[in-house]
């Protein structure tokens, strides 16, 4: 009898998107004649083109496998040098990480799903609340949790409640975790750390053996110069912290799937012997066992978005987000809500108006506005109350959810 | 403290194909001269450039993404429907498979790898020796065994021989097992199970309520028209089997990335309070958790493979593979060695010459003769005494090695 993995059993009933995707059919369902209305502000999920220069190293890469001259067939399984060097170079120069400490993989899911494969059991988990679900759904899936409560809160993890009172930027705990997720530019809340706050993090973790996992999927939206953009901006980082970062974002790539993590060697974790194992051995290890290279035409734009025609490009798509946050903030606040996020990030944090709960929101502004957002209480119980209006979109988009959102609250 | 997965640990040196690269890559060092002479046999990886229709529908979707009307983002994380579709339609017609029990992937040794996440503990695992080694490698890592011996035997396996005596087609065992990873074509061995022999293993797994991990990745160069392409060609096999397959080695997507598997909706488990869990379910929960869909410019390529001008294309990829598996076959027969396999998979099987081991076989090969050939005892302690060498290569090359070899063996 093959026994499964019973840890799936103590998940909710659905991913978060899933359940909204669901919703969303349903309503389109039941209201066809209104179902051409809705606004997608929901999913985090680009919305404009690929940047020119990476379409264009894209289709010199296919073109390359079309020859048998310049076909490729399996790259390195921890990406091409070609890439990894220009991530070294562009995104982490002055920072100490060599292009061997940068592995390649198809995406920031992805990755920090996969991480826990290298860790033992054990481990106290710390996550802030609300939190990108992935992160709590792989540790339950990988056994570190107990079962979940009514409110979606798993017995056995390590909360760090976020909220106004601390501008959504989780404090280091007075009791012990081993690891810690962090995510800044924080997806959902929009909320950035401050250089001191991650300066107490780092000195948390090498305090108490942690190692932190700091997702910087959003880093290109950070606008204030004083904000770190990587965790390695931290003087100790080195030897208590891995990073991941994503090209969805940045480069728009949540289609063509690319994203990478930085292990830096000096990173260990303790074995059941007591001895210390570098992360980055065992991560080399699971990337080459269970992993086998990203796709090539994918790595060639990738790196093209670097290039002196990408960097530009890149920049625009950014300020288009970043102008469309500008609008949501201003037109979410004009409608009387407290507003958070949104200034570095391209998600805007709302609170719900008085009563409504986040589903409750998420249904009025389905129902009402025909605007699908995010309901704050999917990402945890602290959520509750709150929801995110994703900033990836058209601007006449945009513009028309402002309008909406103005007239469904006046 | 943070603490590792010690099950890490377990693992022998490195994953083989590093090791040959790395032994290649020292023998070049040490002797520059003859560098540019090496062939490479040993993995299998292909070296004829994409069908023209796969390189056409890959630039088409690469286009799309450039284009704001028809960008696309997230895709679903199943794969497409365009793409789930044609696979049914095309390789599983007749058979009952529907085309939400298709999930598309970025390539079956991610699968092959990941598919662990679903299982639980204490599952007897069976996998043939020789074997791929990412079958071992994972469940090692999953903590699935228990420590190697010297030869690389791994403690809590079943393991099943395979020899000449069988004709490397594994035998139902006696005892029990849970999981029976089982791969036709076989890799290494170039071996293909019956259907008579199918039938015995899909009748033993229902009988022992075991699921059957099967892995396709070869059967496009199934040439015996007898022998069946898929599992699911097995009456019963809807109930008790999974199976692998990967656009590598019939569209030569190995640097492209796209797999995928088949779950039946009626293979289940047994979860730890004894309820039946469809594996559907499980695996659908872990795929929208932990990874984010294939690029789609990939998934446009892999289906065109199946247009009308894809097909040809594909097959004749097929027949130039299988013609250098002919020669291969011949020239090691006519130095005077036992071939098996080559006739209806890409790698040919080869006994090593009287008094040598597989990795004296290697090194012979590779200093006197500049060819790399995969040392059967890497797949296994019962691949002790043979050697793989791979059809993928370009036809002038397969013919110098068959000169070298010939010459070596005189």
């Amino acid at each position: 009898m093959a026994a499964i993995n019973s840890n799936f059993l103590k998940l909710k009933a659905g991913y978060l998107f899933p359940e909204i995707a669901r919703r969303v059919k349903a309503y389109g369902e039941a209201h066809p004649e209104l179902a051409a209305r809705v606004i997608r502000c929901g999913i985090g999920d680009v919305t404009e083109p690929l940047p020119a220069a990476a379409v264009k190293a894209m289709h010199e890469g296919v073109a390359e496998l079309g020859v048998r001259e310049t076909f490729k067939g399996y790259g390195p399984e921890q990406g091409y040098e070609f890439l990894r060097q220009a991530i070294v170079d562009h995104q982490f120069a002055g920072l100490g990480i060599a292009a061997d400490e940068v592995f390649i993989s198809d995406g920031s899911k992805c990755d920090t799903g996969n991480i826990l494969d290298i860790f033992g059991k054990g481990n106290i988990i710390a996550i802030t609340d609300p939190v990108y679900p992935v992160y709590v759904d792989t540790n339950v899936m990988a056994g570190n949790t107990g079962d979940a409560d009514a409110k979606g809160t798993y017995d056995g993890l390590l909360y760090l409640p976020c909220n106004a009172a601390n501008n959504f930027v989780a404090e280091v705990p007075a009791v012990k975790a081993d690891l810690i997720y962090l995510c800044f530019p924080n997806n959902p809340t929009g909320a950035v750390a401050t250089r001191p706050q991650l300066e107490a993090w780092v000195k948390y973790a090498r305090e108490n053996d942690a190692v932190i996992l700091f997702d910087a999927a959003y880093e290109a939206y950070i606008r204030d110069p004083a904000i770190p953009h990587s965790i390695f901006e931290i003087e100790g980082a080195r030897d208590c912290a891995i990073e991941f970062r994503s090209f969805s974002k940045n480069g728009g790539f949540t289609g063509v799937r690319c994203g990478y993590i930085i292990i830096p060697k000096s990173v260990s974790g303790r074995a059941a012997d007591g001895t210390r194992v570098p992360l980055h051995q065992l991560w080399s290890r699971r990337h080459s066992t269970k992993f086998n290279g990203a796709s090539y035409p994918v790595q060639k734009a990738a790196a093209a978005l670097f290039s002196t025609e990408g960097q530009p490009q890149v920049a625009a798509l950014i300020d288009h987000y970043m102008g469309n946050a500008k609008l949501l903030r201003e037109a979410a606040a004009a409608a009387g809500l407290a507003v958070f996020g949104g200034e570095n990030a391209p998600y805007v944090w709302v609170a719900c108006p008085a009563g409504l709960s986040s589903w409750d929101m998420f249904d009025k502004m389905l129902g009402e506005a025909q605007v699908v957002i995010t309901p704050g209480s999917g990402f945890g119980s602290a959520g509750e109350g709150y929801f995110r209006i994703s900033a990836f979109n058209s601007r006449a988009n945009v513009e028309e959810v402002c309008r909406r959102l103005k007239a469904l609250l006046a």
